[in-house]
C-alpha cells in the first residue's frame, strides 16, 4: 500500500498580496521546509538560555538511534521529556559554561550529541530575557554506545514497549509538512556531528559546541596526558574557519524546456523502476553560479545546451546535508539535441510533451520504492511525487511558469 | 587611486531571446562567474586525459604562491608554461592511474596540488576522443614548502626578475570578469585542498584525487610501514561522502523592501568606513531553505518580518568557499520596526529612499578600502562596487524588480 502523499508546507505569509507575489506568483514552499521553529540562532552559545529551556516543563525531544527518528506511525514523529531523556544527557549538560566546557576537555569520554533546534513560539511556555518565548525543541541522539549504552538500551526498550519505534528508511517522506521539516533540521545536524569526528586541519578530535551548531578544535586534551594536555597548533583556532560550521551541498535540480516552449527534458537513471523519469540534477562546483551550474550539468548529462536560467524555489533535503535549488532553463535553438556520451549518469534523457507530463503528473506518481496510483497505465510515463522539488518543477512549467499560459 | 571597476560577465546566450527571458528579462551575471572555461568534470579521473593536456604545447598555468595568484597587473592575471612548472610537478604527475597512486599512497610525500580548471574552447589546440577540444588550464600551488622549496624559490625568482608578482589582498575584484571567473575557480579549489589535510572521519591524512576536485582517504599509507601500511577502516571508503569533495558554502544576501515598496532597508557593521551600508546576509543552515534563511537573518540581524521572497541571481564567491545566493524579500504591513537586539552582527540598520540608495549607486560605490567617486559629498551614502552582488540586487530594485516599474 503506498502511504498517503502529505501535504506541502504553507508559504510565509500567504495573507500578504506583496508586490512581489503579485509580480511573481506565490511563494512555492517545499517540503522540508516551512518549520514552525524560530531558531535564535544567536542564543546557541548562551549556557544560561540552553539550561533553562533543557529543563523547561514545555521542553520536548526528538529522539534519534543511528540518525533513524522515533516515530509513532510513518506519518507521526514521537517525542520525548526531560525526565526520559536525562538519564542519557545527564541532569544539566549546559550546566558549565562553553569556554569551561572547552578547557575540560577530555576526548575519552563520550558525550551524547544534542541539537537545539528552536522556539515553537506558537505554544505558551518558556520565556528568556522577555523577547524570546515558545516550547524549545531539542533533539538528542539516544544510540546505544559506549558510557551511555546501559541507559540508552533501558529507554529504547521503555519506549519499544509502548509501541513506538525507530524508523527505517525514508518513511519521514510521509511525515506532515512541519514534521518533516523540524525532522530535517535534527537529522542534517546529528549527521553532520557524527561524520565529523576529527579535524580536517589538524586530525586531532573535535568537540561539539553551540548546541550542535559548531564543532570546535581543542587546545587541550585531558585524554592525552593530565599533565601535558597541550595540542599542535591548529588553523581552525586563528580566525573563523567554515570547517566549524555544519555544511551544506547546494545541488542543482532543472527543468528544461526546448526552444519553442513546448516540450520538457526529463532523463532516467538505470536503478529506476521501469518507465521513471525526472528532471536532471548534480551537485553545484566550486565558483560556479547556479546558472553556470545549470547549463554545464544539463550539458554533461544530456548534450543539450541551455540558455536562460530562471531559479524557481529552493528545498532543503536531509540526506545528508543537501540544499536542493530548482531552476527552470530553456534551450538554445539548435541546442536540443540528446548525447549521453559525455557523463555516464543517465541511462537515458529524451524530451517529453507537456500533456505527457502532465498526465503522468496526475496519475503516475509516487515514491521510489511505491506503486503508481490506480489510475496509471502500465507504460505510461512514471514521476517523483510532489514531495520532491523535481515534482513541483514540472508542475510549475506545465502551468505557464515558463510561457507565461499553460502549455497546451 | 582607485582602480577602474571591471566589466560584469556578459550572460550566457545574450542573442536568444526566450520566453524565459521575455518573462523574467535579461540574465543577470555576477562577477566571479562567466567561466569561458568548459570543466569537462567527467574527464578529471582520466589519467590519460590529464597526462595529455598537461603536455600538451597550448596548456596553461595559472601559479597560487600561498593561495595569492601571479599576476601582471592588479588587472591582468600572469600565466605560465608547462616548461616553467615541471621541475615542481614533475615531468607528469599523471602517468600513473588514479588507482595505482593510491596504491603508492605516502603520507610522508609533499605533492605540490594540481587543479585541472577546464578546456577554454574558443581556442584551438589540444584535441581529445574527438569531442573535447581546447586550451588546457592548470592551477599549481608553487608555494615554497618542503620537497619543493629550492625549484620553487628558483621559478619564483625567475617570474618576479620579470616583474610579474603575486598579488597581495583583493586586488584581484579588478580583474577583466572572464580571468576573474577562472581565477575563482582555482583559488576555491586550491584553498579547500590546503585546508583539509586530514580526514574528518578517521584523523588520517588523506589525498587529492580527480585533478583536484576530490580527497580520497587511502586504504593504506606507506609511512605508516612498509610492510604493515594497512589503515583502520574509515566511514569515507563505504558509499559517497560529501567529505570527499570540495565544499561550497551558501550564504543568503538580500535587498528589503518595506511593504508599500518606497523604501530599502541596509545595514552596516562596526569596522566598515563612516556613511558605509549594504545589504543584508548570512549564512544559509541545515535544513532551510533559501527562502526560509533569507528571513530569519533578516528578522535576526534586523528585526523586520519578511513575507514573500524572490531569487535574483547568484555569484561564486571564493573567500573561501561561499556561493552567494541574492534575493528581494518583502516586510510584511507593520513588520517593519528595526530592533539591532537580537543578533550582535549589525550595529545599525535602517530604511533608505530610492532616490538615496539609486544616487549613492551613481556616485557613492567603491571597493571596501578605496575612496568614493569624484562625485560623492561627505556625508551622504556610500555602497559597495558592481562587483558585489549587493550593489545587482539594490540595482534590480531601484530598476523595479519588485514593483514591476521603477521606484520613484
Ligand atoms: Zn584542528
Ligand atoms: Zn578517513
Amino acid at each position: 500500500m503506498p502511504l498517503p502523499q502529505p501535504d506541502l508546507p504553507e508559504p510565509a505569509h500567504p495573507d500578504v498580496d506583496s508586490m512581489l507575489s503579485r509580480k511573481f506568483g506565490k511563494e512555492v514552499a517545499n517540503y522540508f521546509s516551512g518549520s514552525p521553529l524560530n531558531r535564535v540562532s544567536f542564543l546557541r552559545p548562551d549556557h544560561s538560555f540552553l539550561s533553562a529551556a533543557l529543563k523547561h516543563p514545555s521542553s520536548t525531544f526528538l529522539l534519534f538511534n543511528k540518525l533513524e527518528p522515533l516515530i509513532k506511525s510513518p506519518t507521526a514523529l514521537a517525542t520525548a521529556t526531560y525526565a526520559e531523556v536525562r538519564p542519557i544527557i545527564g541532569d544539566d549538560p549546559f550546566e558549565k559554561t562553553e569556554e569551561d566546557l572547552i578547557k575540560e576537555y577530555n576526548s575519552s569520554q563520550y558525550v551524547p550529541q544534542i541539537v537545539f533546534l528552536g522556539l515553537d513560539e506558537k505554544h505558551e511556555g518558556f520565556v528568556y530575557k522577555d523577547w524570546y518565548k515558545g516550547q524549545p525543541w531539542f533533539a538528542v541522539d539516544v544510540t546505544p554506545t559506549k558510557s551511555v549504552t546501559e541507559a540508552a538500551e533501558k529507554l529504547i526498550a521503555e519506549l519499544t514497549g509502548r509501541g513506538l519505534e525507530f524508523s527505517k528508511g525514508r518513511m519521514h517522506l510521509s511525515l506532515p509538512a512541519q514534521e518533516a521539516a523540524v525532522y530535517a533540521e535534527a537529522r542534517h545536524l546529528l549527521d553532520w556531528n557524527a561524520r565529523n569526528p576529527y579535524c580536517a586541519a589538524c586530525g586531532y578530535p573535535t568537540m561539539s559546541v553551540n548546541a550542535g551548531f559548531k564543532r570546535t578544535c581543542p587546545p587541550k586534551d585531558i585524554a592525552l596526558s593530565v599533565q601535558n594536555p597541550e595540542r599542535p597548533p591548529c588553523a581552525t583556532r586563528t580566525g573563523i574557519s567554515n570547517l566549524s560550521f555544519p555544511r551544506t551541498d547546494p545541488t542543482v535540480i532543472m527543468a528544461v524546456v526546448s526552444a519553442d516552449g513546448q516540450k520538457i527534458l526529463l532523463g532516467r537513471q538505470k536503478r529506476w523502476p521501469k518507465y521513471w523519469y525526472s528532471t536532471l540534477a548534480g551537485f553545484l562546483e566550486p565558483a560556479e553560479s547556479v546558472e553556470e551550474a545549470v547549463r554545464r550539468e544539463v550539458w554533461e548529462e544530456s548534450g543539450i545546451h541551455l540558455g536562460r536560467v530562471v531559479i524557481h524555489s529552493t528545498q532543503p533535503w536531509p540526506y545528508p546535508a543537501n540544499l536542493m535549488i530548482g531552476a527552470v532553463g530553456q534551450a538554445v535553438p539548435g541546442g536540443e539535441e540528446v548525447h549521453l556520451g559525455h557523463d555516464a549518469e543517465l541511462e537515458d534523457a529524451k524530451w517529453f510533451t507537456a500533456d505527457e507530463v502532465r498526465e503522468a503528473l496526475r496519475v503516475g506518481t509516487s515514491g521510489l520504492g511505491e506503486n503508481a496510483g490506480p489510475e496509471y497505465k502500465e507504460g505510461g510515463l512514471r514521476l517523483p511525487p510532489k514531495t520532491a522539488i523535481a515534482n513541483q518543477l514540472m508542475t510549475a512549467v506545465v502551468n505557464g511558469f515558463a510561457t507565461g499560459a499553460p502549455m497546451i
